[in-house]
């Protein structure tokens, strides 16, 4: 099904004779082109501009597979593309970039971004892909969303909201340990944060994150400052006891049932590490009350594709130049509101991607958030 | 007809099941990555590059209108790129680059080349278009084809070699006159020299060009010492006379049916400059055997759609990683010869951009030029 490629470019205007031929092209054309020199801003409603998105890729980071150059991350980032449209109708096209040096990333998205409406940034290693993002934001007037970062965090607060209703638990009281402070942890904890987490600890590979932990790289310094108040130190397990959730988006088995035992009762598990998640999910599911995965065989998905279609199609109706805090908030609340009080329980905290109302409800609320800041 | 633009981007595989997901995308699209990364020449085969051309413009040039930037060159892009659809089912993709820096253009074009099969470049000002065409035909393994230059000239030599055969004469035998010295002119001259033209003298505003001609600009002495064989001096209407043949790419309404009159026996007049060519085409007619204009609404219309799209689909089709003199020519004479013996007349040197087999016929000549190259 790869075979040639998965997207195809197709004239939306019929080229039957001459006259549409002269519409299409030179000389009506011009009339079109001289209405956007002179308003610039009618590039929105004359060109593809106002549907089309660029998917951005160094192929750095490849889905799992790692650096594997531009070439490669192709066929990612054309499915990508399909999703975009198969979910939000956006015209959405691979920019697979030759260089993974972030000048020369940045000042190439901003050279080509004319012809688009908002950047989606994909498989882009830490931690250029935070420059990458930092700087293009601040350079575009046009929305930049790492999909990886924000869309893994979107999805993650939204099951985590219905998460914490099923268990009867509220998110500033929580006690909450991450696994992992990459590019999506660290989003995840700022976005969890701003809906009000309190309690978290973080974990990395040498253990919890802390202020006096010897050899603490300088890109964890932000995070050991603004967690962990109650000052732990040791290991992932050692965090783990007593915990009322853990979100993993980490390493493969890191923990066992055992560990997930020793957490508070009514435990919430979001083992995210894909394929193989941070513990044994059906283990897992004898010890906590909601066990959430990245994958699709056990029950509650956590998949980006409930939260970047919806997204890009609320910021794309919107015409927004910016994203911000407030529209993933309002992305995830929205998300986690198409679970109705009725159907939510600790086996569908998150609707299926196939639920014909989640990019409508994700887009209404983002384009709402939108529409707010331009105001 | 251009509200909301003129192209869309569709997913080729269906979308309709979790099964359907994971092949699109993760997990199944993984293999299909490492497969590239195992053997980059795969991308032609396993995704979009193969049928994916970008139509690169600055937005310096745009049609008649001049420096209108990218945003306003965006509909004749994707006018452009409509065309490639209809006449030759490529996948095009305007980029329209937030630059017009020749060092700047030629990074940004090098870096997003991954993802395309071809580059062709539109509307970009000259002197600019001919150094950025040699840089990237230097940097990239990809075809890159200006075609402001050279589609015109595969068309205007198509066209000579049919106006040729009606009035008798042979293009190594003909006194030729040009008039423009630009982008397009310069392609010309080349094409139809390497096609066997020998006696030809170019003009431009200041009339011919010669070596001793008081304040040559650089980008003539090439021209100046190449051509001009009898050593002619003075105006453009100086050398007419006694001319077989006019080739005008250069300002409207430079000459009179007076002028045309005094060029020989049989004449050959094609005043392209557009929409208002060099000389009434109606006038002309009364001293001229042959006369041809860029123009829908007279006969025998010098259209780069009667090039462009056919030579990519042959560059496509034999993956060729370049493109030189021989295609264009083989291009140009399988155009030609569209147009039967038995059909060829005054009114009649090139066949219409809708006759069914233009594309093909020219991408086959191009192809095998093409393969030719690789063998």
């Amino acid at each position: 099904m790869h075979l040639g490629g998965k997207l195809r470019i197709e004239s939306k205007v019929p080229i039957r004779n001459r006259d549409d031929l002269s519409l299409v092209y030179t000389p009506g054309v011009a009339r079109v082109c001289q209405a956007i020199a002179e308003n610039p801003e009618d590039a929105r409603r004359l060109t593809i501009k106002r549907n089309t998105v660029a998917v951005v890729t160094d192929g750095s980071a490849v889905l799992g597979l790692g650096n594997l150059g531009p070439l490669a991350a192709m066929p990612v980032m054309e499915g990508k593309a399909a999703l975009f449209k198969r979910f939000a109708d956006i015209d959405a096209f691979p920019i697979c970039l030759d260089t993974q040096d972030v000048d020369e990333i940045v000042e190439t998205v901003i050279r080509i971004a004319p012809v688009f409406a908002g950047i989606n940034l994909e498989d882009i290693g830490a931690p250029r892909c935070f420059q990458v993002e930092e700087r293009l934001r601040e350079a575009l007037d046009i929305p930049v969303f790492h999909d990886d970062q924000h869309g893994t965090a979107i999805v993650t607060l939204a099951a985590l909201t219905n998460a914490l209703k099923v268990v009867g638990k509220d998110i500033a009281q929580v006690k909450l340990v991450m696994s992992g402070a990459g590019a999506a942890g660290t989003a995840i904890l700022k976005l969890l944060m701003a809906a009000g987490l309190q309690d978290v600890v973080v974990c990395d590979i040498d253990g919890v994150v802390h202020p006096a932990r010897p050899g603490l790289p300088e890109n964890l310094h932000w995070t050991a400052k603004n967690t962990n108040p109650r000052g732990i130190t040791g290991s992932l397990k050692d965090a783990l006891v007593g915990a009322d959730v853990f979100v993993g988006v980490s390493a493969p088995g890191i923990l066992t049932g055992a560990d997930i035992a020793t957490m508070a009762e009514g435990a919430v598990v979001f083992a995210m590490a894909n394929p193989v998640p941070e513990v044994d999910p059906l283990e897992a599911s004898q010890h906590a009350t909601v066990v959430a995965t990245g994958r699709s065989d056990f029950a509650n998905q956590i998949n980006n594709v409930l939260a970047f279609p919806g997204v890009f199609r609320g910021l794309l109706d919107a015409q927004s130049k910016t994203i911000n805090t407030e529209m993933l908030l309002a992305a995830a609340y929205a998300l986690a509101a198409v679970v109705t009080d009725s159907e939510r329980n600790a086996a569908y905290i998150v609707p299926s991607v196939f639920h014909p109302e989640v990019s409508a409800v994700v887009a209404a609320a983002v384009h709402e958030a939108a529409v707010a800041v331009k105001a």
